[in-house]
């Protein structure tokens, strides 16, 4: 039999966008003669709609939206078998909804399976809203029975705590020929190796072949990366759709399972180009559904700004991206001329409004207040707090967004101003340590010149006071990125960092800055999430508290 | 025999303050000759420690909070059994802890319960972390029977769905003579009498008195009001103990049940009292937290900031609290000397700013871009943008908090300036209605005139431009409000909200609004949660979504 899969892009809550993508592959799939399309998990509410669902008419529409599906079928291929996932009333005890995919064929809707493992860690919340499901559902396609497992429902031995079922075991011991997986499963670095390991790991344990169908497209924070694939039982991957795209394309699947066809895509692995890919089109695909067309970012000459500068022409392109430098007494002439040689060598439209008066301003109107005081944080901050107030101005008057730029390691040791620097519609390298920013920024530069080679190679600064260098305050990147990586990503104590080698003040310092800079985080803009833990939705954390 | 309450307040992850705190209650109860002491859900680590409970440390300074309690039984009368809550490991499958209660008496651990019914909807994510339990635990004191269940476990069928089993049934059926239920039961308007039912109810089904120890405090967003009490099962609050304040106090409970006190308080149930107590006790357990001491607060003559002002003038004290008058070219004659009225019955101090001199340097700086296009909303941020940045220079120089004076109305349809006056480290009045704040002014007016009528009686305007009133854009706060309420507190949908006599089209622009400002309110402060749906932790709303 044939078998299409749909790695298509739904947006929340978009019923009649989300259905037109549907009817694309249920075409694409009668025309290929396939017996079986299958589409990702909630499909056509769109995965991340969050409390939306509770909005009186959600679910309705949500059925209804099914209900067009079931007529799709009436005048497709009458031996296509569509998986579709949808959002159900629980009319049991427990949680008022459930996620379900449903099979439908001649314009019948003929097994609805509830999904039964639901994630409820880092970025996941499905408890909050549905009631997991204890029975499972296995259909026949001609002489092939196909069971369905729902994402989470295959990963019950690969995360952070075990669940107490397998329905995948279940599945196989029942008899079925093959697992169809319709999943939400969103990117992040090193996702795709775990995700092998996942699928070889279940072959191997059910005997059976696997058909994973992850959709593609940001949901709020979350990168959904595509990269659908039909694995044999013996580990083989027939197929590979591309990452980062929609894609819809059909398998056969024979007695000895699928059977690898020209389409397979092999994907870039490395985690410089997968980053890379990730942001673009985790920028791009925001601005879309987001309904933007025009980023503004301050461009300090900075390696942050430059590499924030670089994606956004690269998503939305040169024509769409406005550079704005606002040089203060502080900022180097050099800062200048590398942020316009950027400007130049991408294309962008750049101008330059220095701060000087603004600033002057702020300080005469404090100067009753400050008079007696030394110099110090407050005067900084002003500097980029002006800033700020000039990029949403344009923003405002001329229909920009402005992209934040601060990076993860910034942002977790609290480096960063609220309402200054921390401003913008998302965050687009706020899940990415500087050392990462370097090394994203030579990767760009590995054919030719894009990022000034000035640009990366001075010594890094928030140019807010004379000679500022980042290495007054902060340990150097690569030891503050070291320890940030434990602290965050790998839960680990100050003991158990000095133990990989750190020394125990800076492990002291360095967490104890992250801990007191909860409160700029809190009110953070979305941040791409492309690391295992990022900061926002997935690590929710009290400002009141007093730890350690 | 004699139970004693002891209703304290906990932070998160504070062992050694909380400790203090359960020592206070021991010694309390010892000398009070009781037999039982009864704390709150969670004690030791405090109830809403979040993502905090992930570090290596946390569970193991927790137990090591046990020890210390368990030593201290070893000093208090033999006779004395303390209820005390904590974080324990889940040893086998599913999530990593469990919420539990231990029951210690004579230097050791007698008896540990671990809660059953675990919320997860609106502010709660106990699923996140705990594995719920399946077993029972009663325990003798003399010849009483005492079984536990905490908190949620006593409400399972007064919420918004249903569990599949109740702990307090279970009790009855065994035998249990009396239900202690620690809780960590955040306020709102209305929870009292939510909780009356529910304890009446409980009382009813089971025939069995049940003793409710609540924690009080703020836990970032969450304001736990305590409101303690002990009800016999003819529905009779033998004891019940104040709101927004730590108390401990012991009852007598014999073979009819708890013996009426003299310490029984009846409480306050108007709203506007509650509400008033609510906020004050909010900012101050807050500031007192969180280690603040001082605010400021944008003082524009306007009612919004008049009522955060007076607030945080009760909460902190008059020496504690400094009003900034920002005028613009746009702001009344009125507007200051309401402002500067305001100070002077308040006590507190009062600065001037003008804004002038620091609008002209932005215009003149964005002149080359926004010269050939329409005055306008760009114009108008501006100026609330140049005031948040002199409020954060003093805040950051001077050590003053920024109070955010945001109205849950104007928050809703995002009346209000992102990185303006939508900054402060906490937002006073963001789950309060614009009515609300009228009804507010006048209950703090109720004896003599401390808001001055003139900031009430005046049309609401923001003053951001020539004469420029709240109604211009807005529909009149009263039936604003009564569509809010309708689609944020009851989920109503556009036709509900037209049946209860509002008009088709406002009820569609204020929908869209509160639908398209969702962006604001990711990167609000936290808001002092005052109703059972306020904005923030408990309404977790996608951004990327095209709905409805």
């Amino acid at each position: 039999m044939k078998v299409c899969l749909a790695q298509i892009n739904t947006t929340p809550g978009d019923f009649s966008g989300n259905l037109k993508k549907v009817q694309l592959g249920i075409d694409a799939a009668s025309t290929a003669g396939a017996d079986l399309v299958v589409f990702p998990e909630l499909t056509l509410p769109g995965y991340l709609s969050q409390d939306l669902i509770y909005n009186p008419d959600f679910i309705a529409r949500n059925l209804q939206a099914l209900q067009e599906v079931v007529e799709m079928s009436v005048h497709c291929h009458p031996k296509l078998h569509i998986v579709i996932g949808y959002i159900g009333k629980n009319t049991g005890i427990g949680k008022p909804f459930t996620n379900l995919a449903g099979v439908i064929n001649k314009g019948s809707l003929a097994h609805i399976y509830q999904k039964q493992l639901l994630p409820f860690y880092d970025v996941f919340d499905e408890l909050r809203y549905f009631e997991p499901g204890n029975q499972l559902t296995m259909f026949n396609i001609g002489s092939v029975k196909v069971g369905l497992a729902i994402c989470e429902d295959l990963w019950d031995l690969y995360n952070n705590f075990e669940y107490t079922k397998s329905p995948g075991e279940v599945l196989k011991n029942l008899g079925a020929d093959l697992i169809i997986n319709p999943s939400a499963s969103p990117f992040h670095l090193g996702k795709d190796s775990h995700r092998n390991r996942v699928f070889s790991g279940q072959v191997n344990r059910f005997n059976l072949p696997v058909l994973y169908v992850n959709q593609v497209g940001v949901h709020t924070e979350l990168i959904f990366d595509g990269s659908s694939r039909a694995v044999n039982n013996n580990g083989e991957v027939a197929i590979q759709l591309p990452d980062f795209e929609s894609c819809i394309r059909t398998v056969e699947f024979g007695e000895n399972g699928f059977i690898p066809g020209d389409g397979a895509v092999s994907l870039d692995t490395d985690p410089l180009p997968q980053l890379y890919k990730g942001l673009v089109f985790g920028i791009r695909d925001y601005f879309e559904k987001m309904g933007f067309k025009k980023a503004v970012i301050g461009a300090s000459g900075g390696i942050d700004s430059a590499l924030v500068q670089t994606l956004a022409v690269h998503a939305l392109g040169a024509e769409n991206v406005l550079a704005v430098m606002m040089p203060s007494r502080y900022s180097s002439e050099g800062s200048v001329s590398d942020a316009k040689k950027l400007s130049d060598n991408l294309g962008n439209s750049c101008i330059e409004l220095p701060i000087q008066d603004i600033h002057h301003a702020y300080e005469n109107t404090l100067e009753p207040y400050f008079k007696d005081l030394p110099e110090g944080l407050a005067e900084e901050n002003l500097q980029a707090r002006s800033r700020a107030v000039l990029l949403m101005g344009l923003s405002n008057k001329l229909g920009y967004i402005l992209l934040n730029t601060s990076n993860k390691s910034e942002m977790a040791v609290g480096y960063s101003t609220l309402y200054g620097d921390l401003c913008g519609s998302l965050s687009v390298i706020g899940d990415v340590y500087k050392t990462q920013v370097y090394a994203l920024a030579n990767y760009i530069n590995r054919n030719e010149e894009i990022i000034p080679f000035n640009i990366i190679e001075k010594e890094p600064s928030a140019e807010l006071r004379p000679e500022q260098k980042d290495s007054d305050s902060l340990p150097p990147y690569p030891i503050l990125d070291g320890i940030l990586r434990m602290y965050i990503e790998e839960f680990k104590g100050a003991d158990e960092i000095v133990i990989e080698g750190y020394d125990m003040h800076t492990v002291q310092r360095v967490l104890q800055l992250v801990n007191n800079s909860e409160y700029k985080r809190y009110q953070a803009p979305p941040i791409l999430r492309v690391s295992a833990k990022a900061f926002g939705k997935g690590r929710i954390m009290p400002l009141v508290a007093k730890y350690p």
